[in-house]
């Protein structure tokens, strides 16, 4: 198995593209093509400063290198959510990379500033635990980053994360869901700009990545995770894209191509905070303004993640509370 | 378990209803769906007369009994296809099941017809097994329909079939066969009316039908299809559907109510019998014209039907002979 590019030894083959490389062209690969996506969806210019949603896995830990490979200002944003020792390890992971590298690293926890926490908040309110942490991180997402005045939020998405996505979606035939889930969702609206720079890297790619480049990343999935849909979804995937490499990347490029106009023309607004959550939506689709509690945009009275907050602590939440470390 | 309707002893569970019935009210449930999908989709009306596609599989018998119970006019057509001892064996069990209840079978054999086989026509001209058999089927269903004068033509593709053809072509999101993917394709450009009454049984709905109502099918499958990616899809999908019952329908059912206009409206026309082939069009959008050897429609001088065989036997193709044997 040789190399590509310098016909040396290979460490990994990428079956999809029908290509080896070894350990230095492998890595550029990677960069390669994220400064592709970049350019390809307007992502973001040199220059540009970032926030990366960084959770101390793989994914995020590889996107966020290879931002700064690739020149860009790249801060750190780590949200504890109180999902016990899972979280306090994955913590240590991004701690640990931003210190190496003297990087600033943004930590909101969700316990101290709102006095809530994900199992808690999933079992008052009959949320599956993934859309209780899905709703409770974007919602801090988008609050660091409007606080912090950056260009884009940068989360580490990857090809078999937004393929199964897309899949759920299809199956259920959601028409605003579908027309919502793009690399890019542009500012406005009182959101922030967030971008997915690894769609055209699946896991394993990044999983590597973080190996080859020795960056020491949490390696164990969440343990709320068990018996998501995601995950069934991703194991059908996988059935296809064993007989034919390359199926997931014609799949959620040919529907960037060809299908998601259709579906977006189609769909009235609402909130983009909800576009991971295709089976239960916080909010109906209505007129859009300020959540009277935080002021983030909504569509009812309270935003969802207020609303969360009311049922599960009771109390009102508070303006976020960051803890922001300059390495 | 007991039966849904009587509370007699249960013989068959249905999951994705969460319903278990007897042999008798299974029978009834099935026959009700079929009376249901032929009303909702426009399919045929009662005293139309139609021409059943009969392979001797579960599917096709089961849809032949089901019009006949339902007191419609059904004539079989069954389409030797040189597959050797397996279509020699299917044939025969189409022509018992015929032949037990004094019914009319329309035999059309491609060999004497047109002096070619699926294997030869494959491997001459470089497609899949599956492509020749498929192309070759459509042209004798289109003109054996239309000789005959016949209402419509009914094909026995059942829920996993539609759900599995959808699949692949989502995965490959080409609007054309998209837009195309609908339970009726009415008549016109030359073309019969065509309907798939099961699209509301799975396949182990519609081999229980068969062996709950004494109906001797062929049960293997057909030996050239090993390998093809419909079952890769169908393997995918059933993971799904075992963990959610239900998503197989909730699948082809959503994409028929929001989503199938989306496509049909964009695309251009090209020919109906290229309906199911996904990978290989056999020719492109253009004017329709009759095919200057068989009079069919299509879009070039010749129609794909007559390209397969003048690349195969060599010969022009004669006009359609059918054995025609009222039981």
């Amino acid at each position: 198995m040789k190399c590509r590019v310098c016909r040396g030894p290979a460490v990994i083959d990428i079956r999809r593209h029908n290509a080896n490389f070894c350990q230095e062209h492998f890595l550029r690969y990677c960069r390669t093509q994220v400064e592709k996506t970049l350019k390809e969806f307007s992502m973001v210019k040199p220059g540009d400063r970032v926030l990366v949603a960084v959770s101390g896995g793989k994914d995020s830990l590889a996107v966020w290198d290879i931002l700064l490979h690739l020149g860009y200002e790249a801060t750190g944003l780590y949200v504890g959510l109180g999902l016990g020792e899972y979280y306090d390890v994955s913590g240590r992971h991004a701690r640990r990379f931003a210190e190496e590298r003297g990087l600033e690293l943004i930590e909101v926890d969700i316990r101290g500033t709102y006095d809530i926490d994900v199992p808690t908040a999933a079992s008052v309110t009959g949320r599956a635990p993934c859309s209780a942490c899905g709703l409770s991180k974007r919602h801090v997402f988008d609050q660091a980053t409007l606080a912090g005045d950056f260009d884009a939020l940068v989360t580490g998405h990857n090809l078999d994360d937004e393929a199964a996505v897309l899949f759920g979606n299809v199956l259920h035939w959601q028409s605003d869901y579908l027309g919502r889930q793009q690399p890019v969702l542009p500012a406005g609206h009182g959101f922030p700009k967030k971008v997915k720079p690894l769609v055209r890297l699946g896991e394993r790619e990044t999983a590597a990545y973080c190996v080859l480049a020795g960056i020491d990343y949490l390696v164990e999935e969440c343990p709320m995770a068990k018996g998501n849909k995601h995950l069934h979804y991703k194991a059908a995937l996988n059935l296809i894209e064993s007989e034919s490499p390359g199926s997931k990347q014609a799949f959620y490029f040919g529907f960037l191509r060809n299908a998601v106009d259709l579906f977006s023309e189609q769909r009235t607004y609402s909130e983009p905070e909800e576009q991971r959550e295709r089976t239960e939506p916080d909010d109906d689709v209505g007129m859009l303004r300020a959540c009277e509690e935080c002021g983030a945009t909504t569509n009812s009275e309270l935003c969802a993640f207020c609303r969360l907050v009311r049922s599960t602590a009771g109390t009102k939440p508070v303006p976020i509370a960051m803890t922001r470390k300059r390495n």
